[in-house]
């Protein structure tokens, strides 16, 4: 049996894997005076006197919404929402193993930007937090912008936040395997997905200098004049040497293959099988190659590995190297809602894949960043939000 | 301590009481890369090309949400949403309790019609069932009936449907009890809840032929002239004599006094207090009452007692004689699942309705419906609904 089949077979067997529990007992009628009707009306009082004890009487106290539209599911893209509950009802499970978060998925069935600013406003007052989560750019960034603004608990799209946070902890280490410098190293970061432009930043944050980016066309840069605002943007912020004098060597203007050549590090959330061997080639000495599209990368480990990468992580559970966000994520929305933090800001992000790089105390190309099994990460990550 | 400061006391030491947790192990790499990434992208491609699978792979093949806008929370009316949480998380917790559902409460931040039909379809795909719940009345009739038409899953509003079977029950064992028939039992029946036009219609059905109705300002007949179409439609099944003659004994028109005097049976869902011992004592003999204001009732059972009141019932789960939807809900909705019923229709609820009341050999005033903690009660609910 292979991994599809098995993977149906257990999803099927188990159905519904997500269940609400009580916590309280709920054993005879004197429970039910107290808990429900009729003495269920006290707390009910003192939140109508006062909003905020909401926090002291409900499972707003410990409680994120997982929320997608179902546009942008791993690498299958626009597949719907009931399609994208699979993922929204486990990641609400891996909150509950790692961070002792109550999670709870919707999935929404529109994917206009208003209606769903709308809808969300319109069920927040049940939730501690929204996780923002598979939602395609740059829709996103602006539903995340506005909820951020609008509502008075933490948002956070973590496919931007948590994906570059992780990210950054890998680079910091696999600069140390490589023996390279941020400041000299030269980095592609790759396509349309949600994380790029919260990747690049971080980087950037961090103290890299050099990063190209590719979209679905061409390296973006400021002579393009098909450019969306959030690209034109990126073009103060990557591939600089264009904005002094486009005909120089160092302004990269190509496509895939140009962007890449002579490059040291290269994240990828594209398609799958995108990357070739010849293209692992045509970059500098021990590159470090990120295939995150799931659940097929866009070249696999064994073949990136013998055309010369040095390290390779992927998206995936089952190949050594996972670079996922679960490492991240559910630490930093539980430390966000215990010190009542309501945005989550790149210094944040930065000390948290610094502390994360840090825990491993000699990385080497198969051991780069800590297993999410591993239970003292969520000390590392809620030291950096604190 | 009495029930005010323990319910507080205890509200606040659970904090949260409903919790999310996983049915299915998660202990490795390896369930991680099954569940999730990478092949949790099978049973998402599986739904992409057919949406009915969403019930074979997720949540929500077993999970209800629990819906209200906070506007007829308890005997408290509009409170607002979040005050209206406590009573919907306590709610799933019965659903899970009860029924083995699981169940989800959301509090939506708007009061209006259409905006709540509008969130209530964007978040449906997550739920097999939705439970409306404490929406004030009249929007609670189109917000119910339009979602029914509009949503492919299975829509009720508890506060009607689940009252109106559990106030039957009772009236059938209470006519036991006191010998008296049903076609010649005179009802009156109170008030703005959403409840009233359920119940009576439901009364209908099983052959009671005299009920008359009271709003907040006096008597429902033909001669009024404020009266909004659900009342004006309620002048053609109640107070009839008032259609053949206005000036006839049989058709009352007045107040509150006026309306109880001389009947069998008051239900009475609408404030505290608002019943005097004296407006007991004007009943018919063995008056029956079901006062179900929460948490405080519209008359004392002591008080009612003493004034020549044979039955009473409050919504109480402290006092005896509970009266509430407990008894019904949670395996109405399981059976319209498990059976795939998406209307409850009137039969449902009357079959329903008379199995409860069966189910107690020797009903008598201390001992008239079962208690929600006897397990077999899930099969007389299921019986009714198959």
């Amino acid at each position: 049996m292979n991994y599809f089949e098995k993977s149906l077979i257990e999803h099927k067997k188990y159905n519904w894997k997500l269940e609400t529990i009580s916590k309280v007992p709920l054993e005879n009628k004197d429970d039910l005076s107290t808990y429900y009707s009729p003495w269920v009306a006290e707390p009910c009082r003192e939140i109508a006197r006062d909003k905020s004890k909401v926090y002291d009487y409900t499972l707003k106290a410990n409680t994120v919404a997982v929320i997608s539209d179902g546009t942008a599911v791993l690498g299958l893209w626009d597949i719907g929402p009931e399609a994208g509950l699979p993922v929204m009802e486990w990641k609400c499970v891996l909150f509950k193993k790692f961070a002792w978060i109550n999670a709870f998925p919707i999935v929404l069935n529109t994917k206009d930007t208003e209606e769903i600013i709308r809808t969300i406003k319109n069920i927040a007052p049940t939730f501690g937090w929204i996780n923002l989560e598979d939602i395609s750019a740059p829709r996103c960034f602006e539903i995340e912008e506005r909820l951020k603004n609008e509502l008075d608990i933490p948002v956070m799209h973590d496919d931007q936040h948590g994906t570059a946070i992780v990210t950054l902890a890998w680079i910091i280490n696999g600069l140390k395997i490589t023996g390279k410098k941020k400041e000299e190293v030269k980095v592609v970061v790759n396509w349309v997905w949600a994380a790029w432009v919260a990747i690049t930043k971080l980087l950037l944050l961090y103290g890299i200098k050099d990063i190209v980016m590719v979209d679905s066309v061409w390296t973006i840069h400021p002579g393009r004049k098909d450019l969306n605002p959030v690209k034109e943007m990126l073009t103060n912020i990557t591939n600089t040497a264009c904005l002094l004098d486009p005909s120089s060597d160092s302004c990269i203007i190509g496509g895939l293959d140009t962007a890449v050549a002579g490059r040291d590090i290269f994240i990828w959330v594209s398609a799958p099988w995108v990357l070739t061997p010849e293209m692992v080639a045509s970059m500098n000495k021990d590159p470090m190659i990120f295939a995150m599209a799931n659940p097929t990368p866009e070249i696999m480990p064994d073949i990136a590995k013998a055309a010369w990468a040095k390290i390779i992580a992927t998206g995936r559970s089952d190949f050594p190297n996972q670079l996922n966000n679960v490492l991240v994520f559910p630490w930093v929305f539980k430390w966000a809602l215990k010190n009542w933090v309501k945005k989550i800001t790149d210094e944040m992000k930065l000390r948290a894949a610094e502390n994360l790089a840090n825990a491993v105390k000699n990385p080497n190309p198969d051991k780069i960043i800590p297993s999410p099994f591993e239970d003292w990460i969520a000390d590392l990550v809620a030291e950096a939000i604190k």
